[in-house]
């Protein structure tokens, strides 16, 4: 682990989820020593402000233990990046138009910088993960939607009003379903967690349900035994998934796609024929250097992603 | 005209194409007072070592005129920007491996930068053209075929490999026919000059066809006639096109998107179509904000935006 920015001290991370916000020093979960995450779950709180005054105490009882010099969050939906103002999150009622920024600097009196979660799982992968040393990443999470993330350049790209990275919002195919904002044949649309479970459904054909129903990790388990239908519904997976890929790198060449969530614990059954399907759809130039790499960390990924960007911040 | 950084003096631009190179002043082509472009037919020479030397004369003439601090030059290809060697260019044999920057630095004693041609037109466009005062720009021609450039942050991307920017090898179709990459449905193979000539011929089926066949133009002429059946050929090809853009947007959540080339003539009959389908496949975030615009500049936005890069450098 690359830890030379933490001679000053440390930053602790916040990753700010629909049903717990979780706060971490970056210095301890990059030693590996000591995980000392703590977690809050945000239905123990009735407003905003209660949630923010125990996420500030937090923080604080973090600063008894060691020197920390900045905080990152990072949260499901739009910020303004620049100013740490919260327009709106995903999942979590009550939270828009929030200055968080503003007014955790005023508590904690020490820089906040608030960001969009999938940017600081890009990040973190840059940063510490599995695109080390890679200057131009495409990040994505692969879970109950598509999130994603862009480094370009070595520096998280946002886009001009902070919306960039969208890569659950990419067609790949023109005559498609339409989805929540019109657009037709989204990525999430044929490979959210749910429509995995509805394909598993369809071909199984009631044969071998499990208790619970099909899940992803179900059809994983079905495949590492050999099943050919759970093989071959990870193989079509993978196909809409290198559509937009493959057009992805034709469009930004990038050194690396960096792919987390659960649905990528499919593991090779995803990897194996998406490298495959990405690399047959462009050219050896694109191809050469480009790769498609499985996510370094899992949960853990937004603490370290938004501390690791306030520190360098701290740092410029 | 923002002519700024004109004061040290000019560059010259070279627009490599497939049958002819022009070469032109920035500070000429700026002022419009006076448009000497001067152009040299490649099947005028037989080497590739003569063209060179006739494109160094050409800019030697240049520099008897005004002062000349810096060059550059737009090829049809791939190139390594950072040392200006051509890897291959597209319709002209035998540029295959050419240290073009090192041979012309040599020659005129003057610092040399060689780029992509669609890099040139999306630098133009950004610095002196349809996309000034903004930050993330997307451009592209539509042509023959589909040409694109990425301005990010105020600076040309050009991606890991300098591939980057490949707009015609967007995926709108992930069952679609492969192109010579292998893409699957890929944005060029619908709407190439060549496929809307054919979408025309199966349209009209032999009725009003022009003296020379069907083209992009008489498609256009008709349509401005009230024609239906050509106003339906534009929507079609603006829905193919709007599929690749939309996602574009949500992937990059540019400024500005800049259409040019021969296709981007169809003006009102594509452009209003292309809006109305982007804007409503995008999240009002994303679309408040979002130009849509036609090039300001044709034929010279290679000689524009090759000079303008190479000033661009002069000057940091």
């Amino acid at each position: 682990m690359k830890t030379d920015n933490l001679t000053r001290g440390s930053a602790i991370g916040i990753d700010f989820g629909g049903t717990s916000v979780k706060i971490g020093s970056l210095s301890q979960l990059l030693s590996e020593e000591n995980n000392n995450v703590r977690s809050l779950k945000t239905s123990d709180f009735e407003t905003v402000d209660s949630l923010i005054s125990a996420m500030v105490e937090v923080v604080n009882e973090f600063r008894e233990k060691e020197e920390i010099i900045t905080v990152g969050c990072g949260v499901p939906g739009l910020v303004d990046f620049d100013n740490g103002h919260i327009h709106m999150l995903t999942n979590v009622p009550g939270w828009n138009d929030i200055a968080l920024k503003d007014i955790m600097q005023k508590e904690l009196n020490l820089p906040v910088h608030v960001d969009n979660d999938a940017n600081c799982m890009a990040y973190a992968e840059y940063r510490y993960g599995a695109a080390q040393g890679c200057s131009n990443v495409v990040a994505l999470t692969l879970g109950t939607g598509i999130g994603g993330g862009l480094i370009i350049d070595g520096k998280l790209y946002r886009g001009s009003n902070f919306a960039a990275g969208e890569l659950g919002n990419y067609s790949i195919d023109y005559r498609g379903p339409s989805n929540a904002y019109g657009l037709k044949g989204a990525l999430e649309c044929y490979m959210g967690n749910k429509q995995i479970c509805e394909l598993a459904e369809n071909r199984f054909q009631g044969k071998d349900l499990p208790d619970g129903g099909w899940t992803p990790e179900e059809v994983t388990n079905k495949a590492k035994k050999g099943d050919l239908i759970a093989i071959e519904i990870w193989d079509q997976v993978s196909e809409w998934l290198a559509s937009a890929l493959a057009s992805t790198a034709w469009l930004l060449n990038p050194d690396a796609f960096v792919i987390g969530g659960g649905v990528a614990k499919a593991g090779r059954f995803l990897f194996d024929p998406l490298k495959e399907k990405i690399k047959s759809q462009v050219s050896d130039v694109i191809a050469q250097d480009l790769k498609i790499l499985p996510a370094f960390f899992g949960n853990e990924s937004g603490i370290i992603g938004s501390a690791a960007q306030a520190l360098d911040y701290a740092d410029h």
